[in-house]
């Protein structure tokens, strides 16, 4: 499985919901955050390691997330760490052994990249998580969710935003209405759609 | 010989295959998984030795897998080990000692970057491993299988199969078939040809 | 929180004089100029260690002066070190522990290669501090100063700027009036004039 | 002496014949085959006590074959040992001490890098190989081996090929009479034939 | 302050000359010169030294000569040493303690890279050198020699160069004056002559 | 002083004679052939002596043969030693003691090169070696020779070579004269000029 959304749109999020549902014996979430200070040669050794602990168990999955940060790829060059790539084809193209299971989910902001790259060949489904496109999107969210605005903000909200256009992640998203939240004064949902305004370009 | 084909198309199933028929004394599989987390260094000697002890040998025969994954070749860049580049060029050049026999077989799925690296020019032979292109490919492959459909279900795929465009390789298919035979119930032909719509592009 | 804008416009000056007034109990200031000989390793260690203390206190305020030297950055090549700017992007990245909150500042001259590197992206807000553009500025920010020059001085000053089109940052700008204090002469005032027209193309 | 040719053409051999025929007391063969492993400066290295070991004697001859590998070229990059080109350019150069002689013959297929390098232009003499362009050749060749083919399948060979054109070398030639050689049934000039349309586009 | 001039236009030689005039308890040179051999990080460090030395004393001058011999630049590539560049920038940026002052000069004869490179932003007078551009400057520079010409041959050089056009550097010339005056012979009024012509393209 | 021409022009036999003529006290030769093998450091730190110890002598000259080749410039990249570069560079710009005098000569057939890299611009002289380029040439260098040919075959000779062009430097045409000196046979006057039509292009 590869997801693959603009950043802020929830994907590792989605990425560790799904692997914690799977209720795989074996679960692990391999992320560039617990490798930094790691050199090229340690990163893959632990990359290594942790597909090779995966064909242990019958079922496992392992969530890659932030491709495009474990390949310390920069695009002004463009520069990557080739070990790291070449590590990873061979670990994801590299079949269980019999009569075991391991589902890979990868995450990234860079589909051209990796695909250029030849990563996105080794996946057999890709997932597009798309922003949020339309007010009616925010609406559904804040319906959702409990204890944020009351009936007379909602009514207000709903006024103003049905018919408007936005471009948003859902992590963004949660971001703002987090910072609603906690403010209690009276122009927080107009501070709020104003910040929707300069974030999601909202018109 | 060299097995040149799109990824998923069977190629090193083939390869191993024509090895094993061959029943030479001596055979050996060349592939970088065995030599993840090696360094350019220790890979050249690996490679060294294989065919050393390969010209040991009256009749000998060495699959190499996956050139490009040897030769950690990035096509952002470009990228690749010289070191390997230059130990295979050599290898494969060099003749057995006088009296023994090498037979050597390559697998790869980018044959312009090896052929402007000056690594086809080795081999005495070229062949494509094609994809499948029709229904009826599917179908012929389907027949050759035990216990996968049942006879009201081959009727139904034939029905549906004998007149479209496919483009897939026989690995990929085969996973597919795999997946359709765990399942048990009434629905999987019609997800097996779902997805065939998906993956083959079927039409 | 991001701070943008030319050399001299007094960012790091604003950066630090935010930090202060934050009255955060963790308060710490990262810039090059504290690891000049560093290497790159060893500045990576000192940046991941200034963000893991930070991640200690309930509310830490980090301000990363002149992201681009840190980087070392320079355009022609374009040459950077791409280790600096993986653990940057990383330390940025990562969410404080529950229950605390890291407020970071960074600044720099360069905007686009930043948001090329990937570096704008985990920023909420981006601060443009414009140098300032008329002679009304200047004399605004005389009238704010004490013990610079006198009324006689300041009725001149006032006669020949206020009409003008100048460019130049506050830093800049105070530096040309500490030169004036110092002197003593009655000609200073017509040198602190040419002196605008040269530094700031006042015209 | 300079030799150039397409791959397969025999120049090594021709090399190997010219030096042996020479009967110089001092007869060296440097080829990348025996220098596969070797560091860039252990080649170095050898190249030079090669050639000092020549001057030391008073008739030399040194053959270095295929310069091309031995500067590990490579021509995506592209890329080479900077480190062998200086070494071989300096020891072509270097003049033998009085009253000794140096014959110096290299063999390649890139003349146009080889030329860009700077390598062509110590050399006195530069001989081009080209491969068999017509049917007539091909029989000159059979015609100077005993026991290939049978009178009846020589006149028969004769009729097919006396008006052809091809492209072939000598080595690639060799290897297919020689197959045809171990051969014994009938057909076997009709696959001789065959093979020289696949291999030389004979038409 | 910066002092920008071509080749051999005295620039080193006003450097030094300002650098003495000031009188400053505290005076370095910092040349290429003298670094020759060091290391990259040698450099840096005996950079670094000069400029913390210098902070320590009330009222200092740092004279950075030939700025681009110590970036060890080469135009073709381009290359140089991005660890002396970055640490060039932080000193140059680095304002001394409280209470001193530090006064740096920089000599180079590439404007337009420097510039690119970022270094000139941290100069506040920039100061152009310009070649003498006519034969009046020329005669200016010897009538303030001494000993150099006797009275016959100034009137035939003020004869033949009053209304000339040439382009020369101080140093340039000094070297040119230095060689007529060691020789004796009549002559050497034609060959000074002649000399301007060659090197200061004289019409 | 800068030696300037195509290969084979006679550069080096001319740099190393004007330094023997000069009968200075210390006299070196630089070149490449001597440091085959070192080290880009050891290049240096040789380079570095030969000048240190010139400096101690008052009358010093050292020659630099071919600058190209101890840069290790390589046309295709291009490729070169930076830190030779550097060296060279700052040791001909270096002043010799007051009172002492260092005289240099350098050769090279690389002029745009080594103008671009900003090599020549330390030198006071760029003496241009052409190559011979008519038939009287040719004849003047054989009239200045003793032995080689004798009376009827120089009169054949200036028949067939006085109203020729060529193309031909004074060590390549010794090189051909050596070789029809030690013939002895009828033919080697026709065999030397069939020669200066292949290697000088003689029409």
């Amino acid at each position: 499985f590869f997801m693959l959304g603009p950043p802020n749109s929830g994907k590792t999020a989605l990425a560790a919901h799904t692997a914690l549902l799977s209720k795989f014996p074996y679960l692990k979430f391999c992320t560039a955050q617990t490798m930094l200070g790691f050199s090229e040669l340690a990163k893959c050794q632990q990359l290594k390691k942790i597909f090779e602990d995966a064909h242990k168990s019958t079922l496992s999955c392992v969530v890659v997330d932030e491709l495009e940060t474990l390949l310390e790829y920069a695009p002004v060059g463009p520069r990557y760490s080739n070990n790291v790539l070449q590590t990873l084809k061979l670990l994801f193209k590299r079949p269980p052994p019999k009569g075991r299971k391991l589902f890979i989910i990868a995450t990234t902001a860079y589909r051209d990249i990796l695909d250029q790259l030849g990563l996105l060949a080794s996946f057999s489904k890709v997932i597009h998580i798309a922003n949020m496109s339309s007010g009616q999107h925010i609406l559904h969210v804040l319906n959702e969710m409990d204890h944020c605005f009351n009936n007379d903000e909602m009514r207000y909200l709903e006024k103003k935003l049905h018919d408007k256009k936005v471009c948003i992640g859902i992590k963004a998203l949660l971001d703002l209405i987090e910072v609603a939240r906690q403010a209690e004064d009276k122009s927080r949902v107009g501070r709020f759609i104003s910040q929707l305004e300069e974030v999601a370009g909202m018109i």
